[in-house]
C-alpha cells in the first residue's frame, strides 16, 4: 500500500447524496455526531478507506482479531420523497500528515463525487476552554446563501473569534467547493480538554431538524462512553506497544 | 489535490512583466509592501496557488464563508511606454516542508515564465534585532550589474554580516538564475519580532522609484494593523481549533 | 536507490511456507527470537531488503568491512511432509517513518506471495513494565479460528489490557489480511526496556509446539548477549559518528 | 526542482577516476580534506549538484550576488602514466532528509559511473570526544584486500569501538558496493565539537601517499580558517534570517 485505497465493500446507488462527516478531532464531537447517527439511523457500511498515512499499527479488537486503521463509508436511503440519501464518513483517525489531509481529502471527494454528491456536512468541536451548559453550534459555508437555511435551527454564524477549520472537517469543504459541491461546518461549542456528547448533542439537533431525520439522542452518553474507550484504548496503544525501535525524533534512545 | 496547483482566473497579456514577490517572513515586511502595492495600484488578480504543503486547514472568512489557505497572482499594467507591467506574489503563506520551497518556487517560476518575465524582485525583512528610526534597505542580486542601479535608491550592499535568504524570497532568485531570470532582494531592516511597517516603507521607497511608480504610503500603517489582525486570527487559528488527533510529533497527547 | 529493493541472493522452490518475523521491536523479543531460530534451524539466506528509509548509515563489521542496514529472509526446508517450509524475516532495523513502514510492508508481503506464503506469524513483545519469571504470551489473530489452535500451546488471548501492534509485526498481519493470508501476532511479556532473551524463549516454545520443530534453547543466553553487543554498536555509532551536519530538527546547532 | 539535478558545466574524459569525497561532517575533517586537495591540486569544476532537499535559502555571497546550495565535482588529471585521475566531491551540505541521503548518494554514483569510477574513497571524522596532539587515521573498507594496501600508511583497522559511517561518507561505500565499486573511508580522530585541520591533515597524508600525489599542507590551518567563517556565515544565516513563517516543528510560535 503506497497511497490511500478505498475498498468498496457493497454496490450501491444513491439519490442526490448528501456526504456527513465525522473523524476524531476537537472534544471528538464530530466523531460521536456521526457514530451516533450512523447507530440510530442503521446506516449500511459500503466502503472502507485505507492510507499509508494512517498511524503504521493494528488495533486488536475484544475478540483478539487484528484490523487495520481506517476510515468507513455508510449509506442511509431516505424514506420520504423530499430527502436526501447520506453517506457517513467515520473512522479512527485521520492522516498523520498535513500532506495527508490533502490527499486522503481528495480522495473522499472522488469518491462520493462518483455517487453525484452536490453537498457536504461536516462536523466538529469548537474549543473555548471552558464547560457550557447549552452548548451552541457554531457555523461556516462555503456560499453565503446557506446562513440563512442554517439560521433558522439556531445556528451561529459569528466568527469574530477569528477561527479556522483544521483537517477533513475544513479541507472537504474547501476542496469540494472547487468541484462545485457546497458545504456547511457545524461546530458544537466544546471545553476541548473532554470528549463531549453534550456537544454532539446539539450537532445532531441541527443536522436533524436540516434533514428531517428521526434520531433518539438518549443513547448519545452511552456511546460517549464506547468512544471513550476505544480511545484510551488507542492512546494506550501508542504508549505501551510494540513501537519500531528507530522513531525518527528519538534516535537517541535506540534500545532503552 | 496531490501537488502544487495553479488555477488562471483570469487571461491577460503581459508585457517584459518583472514578478514581485511579498510572501509571508521576517516581520512581514515583504508581505505588508507587496500588499500595500497592490492595493494602491489596483493591481487585479489573475490566478490563485493551491499547495498540499500549505497548512491543511481552512480560514473562515469575516463573513462565514471558508477558503483554502493560498498563495495569489495580480497583474499591473504599466501606463508609461518605458515601464514594465508587474506580476505579484502575495499570500497567507508558504510551504511548510524545505522541498516543498522548491516544489512551490519551481511552479510560480514556470507560471511566470509563460509571460516571459525576466526580472524578479523578492521582498522581506532582514533582523537586527532592535528597532530602527530609518530602516534602510539591504540588497543582494544575482549579477553584480544590479548593483549599481540599485544603489542609486540608497540600497545596502554589504554583506559583512554573513546572512542568506531563506524561502522564497530567496529561493526565487537561485532557481530563476538558472532560467536566465535577473533578480534582487531588497531586505528592510527589522526588529524580526514585531510585524514592520516601517521597514515595508523603506522597501517600498526603492521599489518606486526604481520602477518610476507612483504610489502612498500613509494608508501603511492602517494596512500594517488589518495584517495583524489577519495574522493574529490564523494564529489563534492554529491553536484553539479542530486539528486532527494524532499529529506527528504529539503522539503522547493523543486525547487530552 | 529511491524505493525498497529486494535483492534475491539464491533461488529456491518452497513447499506451503510460512512466514515468521522478527524484526527489532519492543525488548527485541522477536528480533532474539527469529534469530535464534534461523541459527538452530541453520536456514539459509535466500534474499536481501533494502530501503531509502533505513537509517542512511553503514554498519561497520568487526573485519573492518562496512555494509548497509537491511532486513533478510531464511528460508528453511521441511523435513517431515506434513510440516510447512519456513521463511524467516530478520534484520537489522524497521522503517524511520510511519509511511515506510507500510511500504516495506508491501513489499515484503509481495515478495513471499511469490512462494505462495498462506501463513504468517508475526514474534514480539508485550510491553509490562515489570519483569516476569514466567513471561506469558499473548497472541492475537486475524481470524478467530486460529485462537483455538494456539491456545493449546498457552497462549493467552485476553485484550482487555486494550493494546494494539505497531511497525511489522502488526502491519503484515494487516495488510497481508486483504490478501488473503492468516497470521498470528505471538508477544512474549517483557519489561520493555531491556533485551529480554526470557521472553524470546517463551515466545520459541510456542512457535516450536505449534509448527513441530526441534530446537534448542539453551544457547539463547549467549545469543541474547550478542544482540545486545550489535545493539549497542549500533546504538553508539547513531551517537558518535559522522552524522550530516544539519539534520532538520537541529538546524540551530549547525556546526558545534 | 523536484528531484536532484546534476549539471555538467565543463565536458571532460577521465582516465579510471578515483572518487575523493569530502562533505561536511563531524570536525569538518572530510570537507578541510577535500578541499585542500581540490586547491592545491588545482583540480577542475566541471558540475555541480542541486537537490530540493538541501536547506531552502540561497547563500549570500561576500560579493553581494546569491546562489543556491550546491555540491560540487571538480576533476584532476594524472600526470604520472601509473597514477589515477581523480573526481572530488565537495560542497556546502548533505541532504535535509534520511531519504534524501540515499537519493543523493544514487545520484553521485549515476553520475561518477558514467567515467567508470571504480574505486571510491571517503573523507571524514571519527569522534573521541577530546583533542588528540597526533590524530590516528580510522579505516572501513568494502572488502578486505584493501586493508593492506592502507594499513602501510599508518591507517587503523580496529572496529572494537563498535562504529558506523553516516550520510554520503558510508553511503557512498554501501551503495557503491552492489555497483562493483570498491571503496574505503578515512576518518581522521578529532574531537566532535571543532573545526579540525589536524585531523584532516592526517587524512590528507594518508591519500598524499597512496595516489603519490604531491601536496603541500601548511595553508591547511588558513583553509580551516576560511571555512569556519563559511560555516559561521551559514549558521548565522540559519538563525537571523526570512524564515517562512510557519515551519512545522513550531506552529505555535507562528508570529512572533
Amino acid at each position: 500500500m503506497k497511497d490511500t485505497e478505498i475498498h468498496i465493500t457493497k454496490e450501491v446507488s444513491l439519490k442526490n447524496p448528501i456526504l456527513i462527516e465525522g473523524l476524531p478531532g476537537l472534544g471528538f464531537v464530530g466523531k460521536l455526531a456521526a457514530e451516533h447517527m450512523v447507530k440510530e439511523l442503521k446506516a449500511q457500511k459500503f466502503a472502507e478507506l485505507f492510507s499509508p498515512d494512517f498511524p503504521p499499527q493494528v488495533i486488536i479488537e475484544k475478540d483478539s482479531t487484528v484490523r487495520m486503521f481506517r476510515n468507513e463509508f455508510y449509506y442511509w436511503k431516505a424514506s420520504g420523497k423530499e430527502q436526501n440519501d447520506l453517506i457517513f464518513l467515520i473512522g479512527d483517525t485521520q492522516g498523520l500528515t498535513p500532506q495527508s489531509q490533502f490527499n486522503i481529502c481528495s480522495n473522499v471527494l472522488d469518491f462520493v463525487e462518483n455517487y453525484k454528491t452536490k453537498m457536504i456536512i461536516t462536523l466538529g468541536g469548537f474549543g473555548v476552554g471552558h464547560l457550557s451548559k447549552n452548548p451552541q453550534v457554531f457555523g461556516a459555508v462555503t456560499n453565503k446563501q446557506m446562513i440563512r437555511d442554517f439560521k433558522k435551527y439556531g445556528v451561529v454564524f459569528d466568527n469574530k473569534s477569528g477561527q479556522g477549520i483544521g483537517a477533513a472537517a475544513g479541507l472537504l469543504l474547501g476542496l469540494g467547493l472547487s468541484r462545485g459541491m457546497k458545504g456547511i461546518c457545524l461546530m458544537g461549542e466544546t471545553h476541548g480538554s473532554y470528549i463531549d456528547p453534550k456537544a454532539a448533542k446539539s450537532v445532531i439537533e441541527v443536522v436533524k431538524q436540516y434533514l428531517k431525520l428521526s434520531i433518539k439522542l438518549d443513547d448519545l452518553d452511552k456511546k460517549a462512553q464506547e468512544t471513550e474507550e476505544i480511545i484510551s484504548r488507542v492512546e494506550q496503544m501508542q504508549k505501551t506497544q510494540s513501537m519500531p525501535q528507530m522513531p525518527k525524533d528519538e534516535s537517541s534512545t535506540y534500545i532503552r
